[in-house]
This record gives C-alpha cells, structure tokens and sequence, in this order.
C-alpha cells in the first residue's frame, strides 16, 4: 500500500487534449501547469512534442517554466521520437506502445520480443541522457499478464525508473487491476504506474485499487477529460483519498480544486457535471428531512469530506415535500424568529402541502415563517414590508 | 458470483427525488416508470407514502399502473408507516434504519437490541400482508458489521426477503464492499440488495464489487441522481456489466437509455454530463491519430461498448493537430476523393499545422481534401462551387 507516498501524474495538457473539445493555446497552458504546480501535483505530463510543430514549442516552453513539478512528455517507441522528447529539455518521459493483441493486429504489429528489441535502444539513450524514464504497455488489461511481466523485467534489468499498467480501452474493475498490479509488484522493483479510463464508471476506484496493489504513481486530469469520456479525475481521486485518511492529500492545496475545475471547463466549453466529485453544483446538498436532521445536529453522519477543507460550503434545502420540522426549525433561527416546536411542525406541514403543488423557493418559506412569528406578535408581513419601504 | 441473475432496483422515484433539483410531477412520476418499466428494470421504487399528501397519492398511482416492474415504497422501521405503505398497493416494502454509532447518536438514538424489537413487529405484520420485504441499515459502512450480522440473522429467521448494505455517505471503496457483502452471503440466505453513493466516485465499482460478492440486487437511479452527488447511475451499471459480458445486460431495451438519460435530465434541470458513460457526448468521439487508425481498422482496438447496441453511433474527430494520416484518408474516401497517400500525408501536415493556430472544423479539412482533389483534375473548389451555384 503506497496511500502515504503516491505521486499524481497530472495529464490534463496531454491525455486532456485528446478530449474532443480540446484546444489549449501556448497561454491557456501556462495557465493550466502553473494552477497545477500551484495546487501541488509531482509531475505535469504533456503531449509529443512530435504531434506537431506548436506541440514541440509548448513542451519546450512548459519545461523552461521552473515549475516545482516535474515535466514529462509522451512518445512512441523509438529512438528517433525519445530524442525529441529529451532535446525538449523535460524531466522525463514516457514511452508507450500497445501491447494487447488487438492493438498488435490492428495499429503497429510488432511482437513483444520486436517491442522487447526496441525498447533496449531506446532506453539506453534515455538513460545516458539522464531523464527520468517510464515505460508503459497500452491495453495492458486486454493483454498476456505474462507478456507483459517479460517485458517489464527486461527494462527492469535496464534500470528504468517507472512501469506503466494502462487501461487505455476503460475494460478493467477494480480486483482485476488489483491483481494484475499485486502480481507485477512481485516481478519489478521500479516503481509503477496507473493509467485508467472511465468508460464503466471505474477509473476512481481502478486508480485507487492499484495504489492499495502497491502501485507508486496514478494519472490524473482535471475533470478527467481524456479520449472517449476519459480518465481518473483529479479531483475524483482526491476525493477517494480524502475519505481514507484526509492526510493523504495534505500534501495538495485543496482549495484550488474548484478554481481548476472552473477554468478548464470554461476552456473545453463545458459544464462541471452537475453530479461532480466535490465541486459538483449538489455534492454538498441535503435534501431528505431525516438527512438534514442529522447535518444540523452532526455534518460527520451525512458528509464523509468537509466542504470547508476545499473552500466550499454545505447547503441544506429545505423547500420541498422530503422536508422535515428539525431543519425548518433550524432555518427559523437562523432568521432569529422565536417559534414553538408545535408552530414550526404546522408550518413544515404547509411546506409540504404546498411543495406537492410546485417547487417551493426559500423566500416562500421563510415568509411562511415570518408570518407564524409576526402574527403571534400583533404584526404581519404586510405591515412589515410596508414600515421598511417607508424607513 | 450473481451478475446473470441480479435485479435492479430502480430508485430515480425515490433516491432521485432527494436529487436538490428534483420535483417530480405525478405525470412526469408516470411517464418516468413507464419508461424505466420499458426499459426492464425489474423493480420500481418510490418515494415514501408518509412524505407528504401528494407522496401518497403518487405511491397509489404507480403502484396501481399494471407495470412488469414490482412497485416498492420505502419506509421508516416503525408499524404505522409499514401500515401505510401497504394500504398504497405496493408489491413490496423497504424498510430503513441507521445503525452506525453516527446516526444512533445523532438521529434516532436507538440500540441495535431497541432496533431488532422494533423491526420483530414490522415484519411480522408486513409479512401476514403478503408483500415483499427488505430491511436495510443505513450507513452499513460505519456501522459494526457484527451489529449489522446479528440484526440480519435476526430478520432472516423471521422470513424475511431481502436484507441490504447501505452506503449512504459514499464511502466505502471496492475491497471493503467486497468483504462485507462476503461475509454477509455466509450468515444470511436471503436476497442481499446494494446501495451505494458516489461521493468519492466509487458508486458503480462498489455495485459492482457487490454482486461479484453474492449480491442480487442493486439500488440505481436515472444518471446517479440523489442526496448529494447521487448513488449508481442506471446507465453507469449497465455499461459495467455490458463490459464483462454484454449477455448480463441482454434482458434490457439498451436503446433506451438515451431517452431516460435526456428526459429525467430535461426534468430536473440539468445537462447530462459531457463524460457520462455511453450518453455522454465524448462517450464514442476518437481523436488522436493512432486510437483513430486503429478504430478505423477494428472498432474493438478502442472501445469495449459497441455504440450501435445503445441505438447510438461513433464519431472519429480528424481536425486537430493530434490527427493521423489514417484517419484523413478514411475521411477522404468518405467523399469519394482519389488522392495518393502521398498526397494525404501533405495534408494531414497541413491540418496539424493550421490546428496549431486555432481549432479547426471538419469543413476546413474537407476543403483541403477537395482543393487537392480537384486541382489534379483541373479544377478548384471556387469553381466547382460556382458551378453548383449556378446549376
């Protein structure tokens, strides 16, 4: 288990431009490594600079940043793309090549001695030129564990720094990731690596079991943008960590998350998911009478992770037919209205009458409130509204 | 191992009520169950009878409906609400309890002994009704699993149907649900249902992980909406299943869970997250080049869902500086375009470079194709489109 020593390795500026709405300018992603320099990430991964001619410019510009974080870029297997990589000036990179059947069939047809061959050239280069180096399958769910274990051992012998296990298709659930990262474990002493996508919902948890498995290191982008729907999101991880022990994620400046969230949304043109870990518009809601009974008198029985750790706030909805008397009550005093249990109990029975009519807004029912404790004192709302118009 | 016999318990009338925006009306509650009934979830579940006048009214109603789905209600574990619930007409009744210390302490108060009493007298007139019966701790995560063992041992000798595990704060991760529910299946013989929130994105794996346990049953609701961030998405567990083997899923109408996605998020005001799993918009979009080249050759290479059994199609996304020549000539060949691979690879360098500037559109692309097409035959596309304009 590597919960207390993980590093987070960000993608958002190479895996999140392959999400199809993705086009960050040279300032958009100066702007996005310095949030996440500042946030605290260990590394900031970024696209080939082989991609195209403004793709090697901007690798070579996030590099010469003097971030905190280590930079790394992504490249094919060969010799020829590992020597851009390093003459872009990164901290390291990431060498990648399929090793699934259904991608040696179907996109580059080598074998894994072909790949075993390949790599050695590779990664001498690599080392001589002293970055720090990974080396990852692609598919490795979908690929021969043993196949992959002899590869991995023979890069090992090499002295690379870091084994990937990516699930680049989003097949895998989280007791086969375990596993497969248990067993690798056992055969490499590098460190290793998760790479996962969100095709069922699993890419959290995937991320998650690989760390229990003993993995060192997990890929990350903000909002999880990706190809297809994705990958692990940061945040989302964070989230995961946070319930464990909220110590495993001292280490960040939480209250970034949102600021992070926020910006690459508006920058891909799309919402935070209505429904987002931790800075979703209703994570921090409660709705059910029962729900928010228990917030009110503890916010540990209903929220495992603290809104104010992350800057935000809890919100407790009252104006609805699931309502109960003790959150109404709880509204009463925050508008310092002296009310009996008996009073507030009617008034959260007309709450409910007229809540199965239409959605209810607050204002209505704190007027029914005001009007409860104005009425018992000779006054009424109208009055009320009236004297202040007049003041 | 119950993946080919699980059910699902649909609870977007229920959980997805405590969704902040939700306010269903009794013809949207209608048109909600008649498509969830279409779709084939094997049960319905709605919102408590207690709740308010119209809560009940609407529980008659569905329940009165004539669907395949059974029609559940859930209560509180006291006899007078088990009453109610059965006067609605309901096929069955789940009843709830929170048996963590948090919410003994800070909601009812009540021993698990005080607890066991209480639910003696609920079951045994629930079942001289005749109705199916399930009772559920709440918060089972927090709660002491001897606790919840020696309650369900308790209930499980009275005859009752189904016990649950809640994780109603959403923290519970793969593993643990996974050992639980384990050591649940050897002390229980009844059916064993799930519950669970995703607030640190785990919902689905933890489904998942449930029924690999012994689990049979699984709460979901339409896009995850509940209390908070919501519990299992309907559509986020199929995709789960369908990825381990697309029979699982089988028995259901896949092609509808577009329609129930878009109409309940029509509903409550939200927008279907950008990367919700198969209905998100990027759920089927292909980008890069070489994921491009290889779906193009064997969709199977990068994707595990086959978007055409949800009624739904991919879109391979060529205008960006990630492209590959692959996929520019399968776009080429699209409009019936003659050009070498040679010529392609120009422009595929051409793309890049223009995408360098600023995001392309599929018509700029489709430009270069024509131009180059069209000037080895002696034309140009002004010409041709003066020729179209004039015809």
């Amino acid at each position: 288990m590597s919960l207390d020593q993980f590093s987070i390795i960000e993608s958002t500026l190479r895996e999140g431009e392959q999400f199809v709405n993705a086009f960050f300018s040279p300032t958009q992603k100066i702007q996005i490594a310095q949030m996440l320099d500042d946030f605290g990430v260990e590394y900031i991964e970024v696209t080939s600079p082989l991609a195209s001619p403004q793709s090697r410019k901007d690798c070579e510009m996030i590099a010469a940043m003097g971030l905190n974080a280590k930079v790394l870029t992504h490249v094919r297997c060969n010799l020829e793309d590992a020597k851009v990589a390093v003459e872009c000036g990164v901290d390291g990179v990431d060498v990648v090549i399929g090793t699934s059947s259904y991608l040696r069939d179907f996109s580059h047809g080598k074998s894994i001695d072909e790949i075993i061959d390949l790599s050695r050239d590779v990664f001498e280069y690599l080392k001589d030129q002293n970055v720090e180096t990974r080396f990852s399958t692609e598919d490795s769910l979908r690929s021969d564990p043993e196949d992959i274990f002899r590869l991995y051992e023979a890069v090992n012998a090499q002295g690379i720094d870091r084994v990937g296990i990516a699930d680049t298709v989003g097949i895998g659930n989280p007791r086969q990731i375990y596993e497969l990262v248990s067993n690798l474990r056992q055969r490499v002493d590098t460190d290793i690596e998760f790479h996962g996508h969100n095709d069922t919902g699993c890419a959290i948890a995937n991320a998650f079991a690989a760390l229990e498995a003993g993995a060192t290191h997990v890929d990350t982008s903000v909002l999880g943008i990706g190809e297809r729907n994705g990958i692990t999101a940061l945040g989302g991880l964070v989230a995961r960590l946070y319930a464990e022990d909220a110590q495993y994620v001292a280490k960040y400046n939480l209250p970034l998350l949102i600021k992070l969230d926020k910006t690459v949304a508006r920058m891909v043109g799309v919402d935070i998911p209505f429904n987002n870990y931790i800075t979703g518009f209703s994570a921090f809601t409660h709705k059910a009478g029962i729900h928010a009974k228990a917030v009110l008198n503890n916010p540990s029985t209903y929220e495992i992770l603290k809104p104010e750790d992350f800057g935000l706030t809890r919100y407790i909805h009252i104006a609805h037919r699931l309502t109960g008397w003790n959150a109404v009550k709880d509204r009463a005093e925050q508008l310092n209205l002296t009310l009996s249990d008996e009073e507030i109990k009617h008034i959260t029975h007309q709450i409910k009458q007229l809540s199965d009519e239409a959605m209810l807004t607050l204002d209505v029912v704190d007027t029914l409130l005001l009007n409860a404790h104005n009425g018992k004192n000779g006054n009424d709302v109208v009055t009320q509204q009236t004297a202040e118009q007049e003041a």
